[in-house]
């Protein structure tokens, strides 16, 4: 549960960085890349609570989360062009943090009852909305129009932690499997600039 | 009821296929395709439910939705090229898309208890959101801004409803006219090329 | 409390008629007008509500939001040359609008039982995500990222509420000063042409 938590925390920070990053280059202020970041980092699991219905939201009740958040916008400003710089490292946050909200998402889904089909779909929500509402705010083609395979490979992770629990594979072992499952795939895409075929 | 069901998941059908095929030419996949095809489907509804605080949400505890979705974007992936030419036939399922959905959620919101005034709005809303969402998503112009009267048709379908349901008029019986009044303002504004004034 | 209403749909009524204007020149009829006027209205606090999980929202139950904003889009039809020339007027409307929202806002929040920085937080979005919601459906830079401190000034008054309000000042004195400390400093931010470093 703790260290579970923690690596949540930590797909948080990325995000929030990533969001507050997103806005360089369109002259938005400090407050603007802010305001980004903690959309960014609360969005996809936000909407993912909405839509099951599961009140209070996490991020009303854990005064952590608000300041986890505050911390990465600062240091977003104030280290902007080291981690402009950082952009690979970063991009292997930011794989992290998707593996890691797709897990907590289908997990909490699961936890709340919902058919498997459903719970893989609510990780790919809790991992992918964050960045599609940033792209929406600051009127970019969405995230998961333009990487490779991004969504599919979360989707992919939910449904392969779905399958692995209904083997009964013990929750903390899922965890870790399934989120080195997506890291995998997403690495392998980036690498081999492996894409869907258009339509 | 059953042939109400039938009639929604022929509109969600015709959305999720709206949706998935909207993206051509903006080099999305066939993935990202999809996704747009589903969120376009449940995109409405599910703005009406969460609006009117109705949960669980329909597509969470109704499984045949996701499923009717996800043929129709295999549906949408396989035959698109045929799919693009029968545009004409498409917009007429469009057609009897958001009239059924305005229906279904102007009846949905009074069987909550709203005001007709609200029901009617929750009608339009559960017809047009979807497509909102899926223009938001591709970066266009809404729908509701760029077709002949369209949305001011759901609406106008709503109030229509809510004015037979006050004479008492039999469930059924206004449900099939208060889609058809929706279906033939629709093709008469398209047909006549109406549009309500620029402001 | 009876004050405080009458300034909320004051509040409600400008938004409405901002949304409707703000389409101008973007070959949108009257319907599309009173649509995006309608939906900046709500916005901001519908999105505070689903948020809090705060069922019925507030427009659904008390009608007279509903016509506030019908009366404010009649009037932004009809009037709409005679009111984008009183522009300047409309923006201090626009500032007594958000000023309002953050403080009712955080009240609401208040109420609920939330932490004050989530409070401080709700109020901001209350007043802001309309004209948010607004911007990406005309396609344009969402507002919060264009104007001279904006959000911010929201959420200092936001946090000058929470503030004041753990010193038991009275909640009719604390309503006025917050929302005049909004005022003083969006007034003083557009008069002076302050803004946020960029980041």
């Amino acid at each position: 549960m703790n260290i579970q938590y923690i690596l949540e925390l930590i797909g948080t920070f990325t995000f929030a960085i990533s969001g507050a990053l997103a806005v360089q280059g369109k002259s938005e202020d400090w407050f603007g890349a802010g305001f980004t970041g903690f959309v960014t980092a609360i969005g996809g699991g936000t909407l993912r609570d909405v839509l099951l219905g599961s009140y209070p939201l996490t991020w009303i009740t854990d005064i952590y989360i608000i300041y986890t958040i505050l911390v990465a916008i600062l240091i977003a400003g104030f280290f902007n062009k080291v981690l402009q710089k950082l952009r690979r490292t970063l991009s292997i946050f930011d794989t992290l943090g998707i593996a890691l909200f797709t897990v907590a998402g289908v997990e909490k889904a699961l936890s709340l009852g919902v058919r498997w089909e459903i719970a893989a779909i609510m990780g790919m929500f809790s991992a992918v909305f964050g960045g599609v509402i940033r792209d929406t705010l600051i009127n970019e083609t969405p995230v998961l129009f333009r990487k490779e395979i991004y969504a599919s490979a979360c989707l992919a992770g939910g449904l392969f932690y779905v399958m692995l629990n209904s083997f009964d594979i013990p929750r903390d072992w899922n965890f870790i499997c399934s989120a080195s499952f997506i890291v995998t795939l997403r690495v392998f895409a980036v690498k081999y600039h492996i894409n869907f075929p258009q339509i």
